[in-house]
């Protein structure tokens, strides 16, 4: 029985994480942390966990924490993790970070668009960026993972084969995305209550939104160019659900056949990706609660652009479940354990 | 492994059985018939069991699939399982009845309310009516269970601890429910448009819901005596989720702990029902996606009456997975089998 | 030109007050008050007033305002008002307060069920009970309008006809109330963050909500009887929009059209009330954005209790509709004026 | 006073156009034409209409129609409009269509996108495009205006000022859009349900949605070169709104100071273009119920792009509004006559 605690356990990935692994065979939770709620009985905090969760909040003690457990799961704002983290914790428990502080290689980069200084920069080469079905491989020996973005998550996923096929001109690369509401987190701020985001849309962190170097190096890494890119992300009336639009230059003429069968290299033996049926989009709705990441295609031969589409659940394969799946990788346990979640419709 | 069949698989109750069975390690669905959608691909009329389930619907031939299959629910309209229903399917095979056919016991009622006779009112006696928590020792010995309908799951177990033991006045009793539009099906009605519903509340079948005598009898068994009440159902802008709030006068002066202690008799080995702390009332959203019946309650002694409340989600304890969990009784699984949801929050 | 100020001019209810105001030919605000926001431009607050409204918010400063408009309209919280009220500021201005400080005559249940002291309990006996279809006459030569709550106006409105002409037996009347999201307000509290409230339905206050003691104070007056009685809200994903549905057993049996000429006698003048036609039954949207009150009943015969039910929009009607309309009164201008909203649809 | 009727009355659009209408002081709607409800009260098919109109639906014959009315919208599926009209209706009414049967000046593009066949193509070259904004001295002596698509007003208006002055590079405009779902219209269908909508996001029409032609033709006029683009619709879970956010290359350098002056070179006279402040990105909210156009842009110097966003309310300037404002301006009314509502919120 692996046993794992998760700081930051009462915001919504937080959450989530505790609802994942409440039903993964192979896992107790040992330790609730928050900071916020310390003492408090979690299903108090969430009451949808009344009679199935029965502890109560602890701090954010990761020394003490990396005595007690073999994986913890950080669920905090930018720059806690890298704060706290030394080699001592490393050398006794496995890292799963689900925030930003080890995503990016260049600490520069980091620092400018997140306006925090990185408090353990060593870590940060040693870190594997946890999208698992690029880098699997690293991941399953990984003492430290980063967890991708949500936004992230479905961008990069959606647009890696053909970048990694050279099949989409980088420098014509624009993502539109859009997501449910609870990727804003549980804090009280008045443009996120209920009154002022339904019946309601709009862009935000337009040109300046901190996922767009996490995307920019992760494809740049695909194609093997410097890839800088326009990303601009939409808050949606739902929950959850994030949907990427994404927009290329084809960089040759072709087919749907030869663009799909691209994808069914990358994706065909991914339990968690799958490829939809020609002139099939994706839907957020289809992949609520699950893993999966859908993504569909369609090549415009008018302006000979390709119009990619990814969906994700941004608290499942945008954060919690994503982090179970490189947990799954770290233990050696089956990739899909305790993630074989069916999509609820409606 | 149990063999399973479903007539009316592509309504949203239907899809629900799907889900939920889907993640049963005990059975396999054998035949998802859907006379709208014979021999279209399942998972093309519900996106999300893309590589999940690989089956094309079939027509609702009963005696055919009586043949095939350990047990049958049928997710139809009123009267189809009535009309379809013989000793020779019985004989061979379990039948678990979503629609009202088998529930209400006096023939003549039903055909009132329903407005359409009942085609084989023979085997009403013998149905079971499947409210688990109530019912538990008849469901595992029946042939064919009338599974409850998700209004009167959620009235009745809210108010049946009270009504067994006396506490409240049943001539007074109100039971005021609002419910997500699911419950309304997937057919196109212009009523049920996303413009129509959203951002939106109405009430509907004011004094004469069809929910209401089966309420009532069952309410009166608890009880002892012959109840009439007032049932209101409400439109609410949301997808899933019942909540009941049920007014009554009290029969004499009583107590928060005593009434709590009421509660927990019936209640507190009951895996699927939740008697919340005190003054903590039930939220939809806390069952979401789940099995679970939450219920709360409020003394007023300003007026004498308590006021109960109960939620559930009426695609699952509602509908497919009180289903499910009448299965489990009836083949003698784990009751709670298949049935572990935690539920989703947000 | 009438010049009118508002404080608590940011809040929702403020909000519409200016939307509403902004309308009003024979208006002009002077003074758009916010603690919050002072010297912040309004347009900045409510982006929606964009190139609509040039003004920079303003502190609360009765004394001063009351020399410079000829009403003030106060939207702020619970004992504000009453804390800045005296002889001066009366002798200057007109008052509509659309907090509760006035509403009820009793001091004590006020101080009681608010948990505040009142500060100026000397101006309850002269504050006119704003609910225009009621005390019509009283406003029009009022100084100091006490505006009803939203839920009091609804609920108030819907039995008003039938509790004044004795067909309801008082003491088994029961009010089941459900309302938008934007009766919270827009302070920033976790409970009605989006993701909190979108896809759930929950009853809160129950037995102890503060509109009880206001409905049952004026539909004693209705009935020349005290009446106690249950009034239940309940929070539902939307923005605006409140809808009761209301019980009461008949003191004798009555016929549909009975009951339709009563409900005629008091509302068929009333351009702002509406009583639908049989087997209507009022839902929010029908009146949304607007300053109508929808009415619709059904009897049941099988219980004997008739099921009232009734719709307004609660920033409209529920508050700051009803105030331009006792504004109207107070200075002889027709009824309507500026009032003329038709209900938007979807 | 101006006789208007409506032909399809009793779709969203044309339900848009009676609530605007209604408040037109100038204007009488004398023909509630709607093929579905002949002979039923407007009022039962729009509750929101109870007392407000007293009329019954009537057929969609123009030619009498013609007879009787100045004006005629006909808010109707596509082919309606061009399958009646003729010289003898033109020579005694103005016609607003509101399908899309006169935008495009290219038969055989329309008949290409729309796939169907133009019946009345020798009154194309005539028809006045009204997007009051860029046409309106032709719209003030037009006989037949085709009232612009919503997507289309949307996404011209936004692009519009920089496309007329040379500062984008056409051939690099990606248009996506996200729309409100009462731009689906009232028809029955599953894919409109509530549950099918809500929570969801989905892109449809990709690379084939009707609107692109006639965005490529007005942006074309307005920059002088034959534009080709891609235009994505996506289903939002809101009732009304459309949220454009368009991307292009710069042309040359540019600064904020420069763009703003050119967008308000177009728009600073325009009453209902409101060009947002900067950093302020538009909001579907903030123009709710109202005839805005709301425009805001962001340049992003690392890429060389502009993303410029605009937001309407579909069915008011994205249809009805914008017909009422052509009225307008046909009828040498002031402009704005009847359109001066305020966008509500929330």
């Amino acid at each position: 029985m692996i046993k794992a605690g998760i700081i930051g356990a009462t915001g919504y990935a937080g959450g989530e994480l505790v609802r994942i692994l409440t039903g993964h065979k192979d896992v107790e939770i040992q330790w609730f942390g928050s900071r916020s709620y310390i003492g408090k009985e979690y299903a108090s905090v969430y009451q949808n966990m009344f009679q199935i969760v029965d502890a109560a909040c602890m701090d954010d003690n990761m020394e003490e924490l990396a005595e007690q457990v073999d994986v913890i799961f950080t669920a905090t704002p930018q720059g806690f993790c890298a704060s706290m983290m030394n080699e001592n914790i490393l050398s006794k428990v496995k890292i799963i970070d689900l925030s930003a502080d080890y995503r990016i290689k260049d600490v520069a980069t980091y620092e400018k668009w997140y306006g925090i200084e990185h408090k353990s920069p060593q870590f940060i080469e040693e870190a594997v960026y946890g999208l698992c079905e690029v880098n699997r491989e690293d991941v399953k020996n990984a003492r430290l993972v980063a967890n991708p973005g949500c936004y992230t998550t479905c961008s990069i996923l959606t647009a890696y084969p053909l970048a990694k096929e050279g099949l989409i001109d980088m420098s014509t690369l624009i993502i539109d995305a859009k997501s449910g509401t609870s990727g804003a987190g549980r804090g009280a701020k008045v443009p996120n209550l209920f009154c002022e985001v339904n019946e309601n849309m709009k862009a935000y962190g337009v040109a300046t939104h901190r996922h767009t170097p996490e995307i920019e190096e992760q494809l740049g890494y695909a194609s093997g160019e410097k890839v800088v890119l326009n990303f601009t992300p939409h808050l949606v009336p739902m929950n959850r659900g994030i949907l990427a639009t994404e927009y290329a230059k084809l960089t040759k003429e072709t087919t749907y056949k030869e663009v799909k069968a691209i994808y069914d290299k990358y994706y065909a033996n991914e339990k968690f990706v799958r490829v939809l049926d020609r002139d099939i989009y994706p839907e957020t709705k289809w992949v609520e609660g699950s893993n999966y990441a859908d993504i569909g295609f369609k090549i415009d031969s008018r302006t000979g652009r390709i119009i990619m589409m990814g969906a994700i659940d941004n608290l499942v394969k945008g954060a919690a479940g994503q982090a179970v799946q490189n947990m799954n990788l770290m233990f050696g346990l089956k990739e899909s354990e305790g993630l074989e979640l069916v999509p609820m419709f409606p």
